[in-house]
C-alpha cells in the first residue's frame, strides 16, 4: 500500500459517506476537527486500540468487519453511559501489501456502523505498519443529563444484564476451528459468527435505561461479566452475588458448545465481547426497567443477582445455593481499559 | 508485561501525576471521560498513531521520549489551529517483555509535557503488541473565539514560519548513525538530538498568532515545509512561492550537515518534524505579528515567501530568482493525516 495514495482515497471516501455531520465546523482535512456540542451538554471520550492477532485475525475477519468492530466497541462505551455517540477520529496502519482496496473496505464497515448511529467520521490518521493492521478509534459524544457510571452500585440493588450472553464467545470457538461444526443449524452459527465480528452495541438501550430513572451503575460486558462486574464492585466499593442459573444464555452459543464440547456457561461468564449491558438498579425500580427496556428497544433485561455490602467480594452461586468458581476473560484479549 | 498489572499501576501513575484537572467530571477509571468544555467554546481533536520503526526507533528513543513526543505531535496540532490543548486519551500497546517500568517511564515522558500545557490524561487503552510499542494519543482542546484554518490562505499574503528549520532532521541523521559525528560540538549535537526525540509544539506562540488579527492561515511543520505548504495550497486553492536564500535554518542542523556530509537545506524544506508553525498573513500585519510573537513569546516569525493565484503550482527561487527543486519529507514517515 502506498500510503499517501490511501490517505487520498480515504480521504475521499469518508468526506463522501460522511459528509459534514450535525455539529461539525470543520472535518477532516485540517489540523483539528472543529466540533459544536449541543448547548449544556457534557462531552464523553473514549478510545480503543485494536490490534491484529491480538483482539482479531485477518484470517477471518475481514477488512470491513474489522472496521465495523473498531467502531463498535467505542459505540458500546458511551452507550454504557447512557450517552449519544457523535463523531469518531479513525486512525489505521496497514501492512506492506495491503491494497487501497482493503482500506477502503476497512472504512465502508466502519462508515455502515456509523450511519446507523449518526455517528460523523471528522479526523484520523493513516501510517504504515511493520506488522498487522492497528486500529484505533476515539470516539466522542455527548452526556445525557446525568451519566451512569460504574462507581454509583449500592447494597441491595439488583443486577441486571441485557440481551443474551455467551454468544461472541461462541462465534470465536467456531471461527477458529479449522472446520465448521457438525450437527448446528446454519443460522445459529451465522448468528454466533456475527456476535463476534460485528457486535451491535447497546447505544439505544443505554440511552433509554440512563434516562429511565433507578439504574445505580451500569458497564458494558467488553471482557466478560465476570471481570466486569468485578469492576462496578471495585469502583463502587460493594460485593456482589450471582446466581448462574438466573444468566441469560444464548441459545445459539449452547448449541455451539454441545456440538463442540465447549463449556456455555464459561462462555457467558468469561468470554468476553458480548458487549451487553450491565446493570445496577434499584429493587423496586427492576420490574417497570424490565417492561420498559423491552417496550422501547425491544431487548430484555434480566435479573442475574444482587449487590451486596462486603467490597470486593463476588460471588457465583449454582441452583443448589452453593458457592462455585466461574471463568474470567479470556487471555488472548489482555486489554485493559484506562 | 503482565497487562493487567501495567493496567493498574498505568491508573495509579496518572491517578496520581494527573489528579482530576480543570473540567475532569469523570477521568480515568470509567467508561468513558465525562468533560466540560469552557461555555461557549467549540471543542477541538485530533489524534495520532504512532509506531515503532515507523515513527521512532526504541534503539535511541526512551520509553519516556516516546511518551513525550506521542503527545507533543497532537500538540502541536492544537497549536496550529490556535488552540488551547485541555484532555488527552492515550492507548498503549507493549510487547513481550517490556517492564512495568518501562511502561511507567512512557507515562512518565508524556505527564512531564502534558503538566507544561495544563492537559489532563482523562482515558485510554493499554494492550499487548505481537510486534513492536505502539501508541496513539487523541488530544481534546477548545478553539479559540476563530480558528485558523489550512483553507483560508490568500493570494498575496506573506509566508512566514516559526522558529528555525532542519533541526529534527539533523537530529535524526545524528540518532541513525552507529558514531557521534566529529567536529560538532556538544550543545549542537543536543539540541538537534532533542529536537527529534522531545520536539517542544508552539502552542503559545499559535495561541497568540491566531489571536493577534491578521493571520489568514496555519499549519504544523510534521511532514516537512514542502509537503505541508502544498496542504495550505491546496486546500486553500492557491499556490505559492518561496525564497529559499530566507528559510531560517537551524545553526546546529548546519553544523551537523557539514560534518557528516548531510544537506541542510533539503533537510529544511523536506526533513519534516520541526514541528514549527508556517503561517500566512496579510502583507501589512506581517511587521506587527513578527515583532509581537517575538516579544510574547521569544520566538522569532520570518517571512519566506508569498502566496501566489496559481492553484497547485508551489515554487521555491534561489538567490539568483531561479526555480528550483526541493526535496520533500522523509519515505521513513510514511504517514499521513485524514
Amino acid at each position: 500500500m502506498t500510503t499517501r495514495a490511501t490517505e487520498r482515497r480515504v480521504i475521499e471516501i469518508i468526506r463522501h459517506a460522511s459528509p459534514g455531520g450535525a455539529g461539525v465546523r470543520v472535518g477532516i482535512g485540517d489540523d483539528c476537527a472543529v466540533l459544536e456540542p449541543s448547548a449544556g451538554r457534557l462531552v464523553l471520550a473514549t478510545t480503543d486500540l485494536l490490534v491484529e492477532d491480538v483482539h482479531f485475525r485477518r484470517r477471518y475477519a475481514t477488512a470491513a468487519d474489522v472496521g465495523w468492530k473498531s467502531l463498535a466497541v467505542n459505540l458500546s462505551d458511551i452507550a454504557s453511559m447512557g450517552g449519544r455517540p457523535r463523531w469518531a477520529l479513525v486512525a489505521l496502519a496497514c501492512p506492506e501489501g495491503v491494497t487501497v482496496e482493503e482500506a477502503e473496505a476497512f472504512f465502508t464497515g466502519l462508515l455502515e456502523l456509523a450511519r446507523a448511529h449518526d455517528v460523523a467520521v471528522v479526523g484520523g490518521d493513516t501510517s504504515a505498519s511493520p506488522r498487522g493492521w492497528i486500529v484505533n478509534v476515539t470516539l466522542l459524544g455527548e452526556a445525557a443529563p446525568a451519566s451512569v457510571l460504574r462507581s454509583t452500585a449500592k447494597s441491595g440493588d439488583v443486577i441486571a444484564v441485557t440481551g443474551a450472553l455467551g454468544r461472541a464467545a461462541a462465534g470465536l470457538a467456531v471461527l477458529e476451528r479449522e472446520t465448521t461444526p457438525a450437527g448446528v443449524a446454519p443460522a445459529a452459527l451465522d448468528q454466533v459468527k456475527a456476535a463476534h465480528l460485528r457486535p451491535r452495541p447497546r447505544v439505544r438501550e443505554g440511552q433509554w435505561l440512563g434516562a429511565a430513572g433507578g439504574v445505580t451503575a451500569m458497564i458494558d460486558l467488553s471482557d466478560g461479566l465476570a471481570t466486569d462486574l468485578g469492576r462496578i464492585c471495585e469502583e463502587s466499593r460493594v460485593g456482589a452475588r450471582v446466581e448462574l442459573a438466573r444468566l441469560p444464555q444464548d441459545a445459539a452459543a449452547r448449541a455451539v458448545a454441545a456440538a463442540v464440547g465447549g463449556d456455555a456457561l464459561a462462555w457467558a461468564t468469561g468470554g468476553g465481547e458480548d458487549y451487553e449491558l450491565l446493570v445496577t438498579c434499584h429493587p423496586r425500580a427492576f420490574t417497570r426497567l424490565a417492561d420498559g427496556c423491552a417496550d422501547a428497544t425491544g431487548t430484555p433485561l434480566t435479573a442475574i443477582g444482587e449487590i451486596t455490602p462486603e467490597q470486593g467480594a463476588v460471588r457465583y452461586t449454582d441452583a443448589a445455593g452453593h458457592e462455585v468458581a466461574v471463568a474470567r476473560g479470556f487471555e488472548h484479549f489482555v486489554t485493559g481499559r484506562l
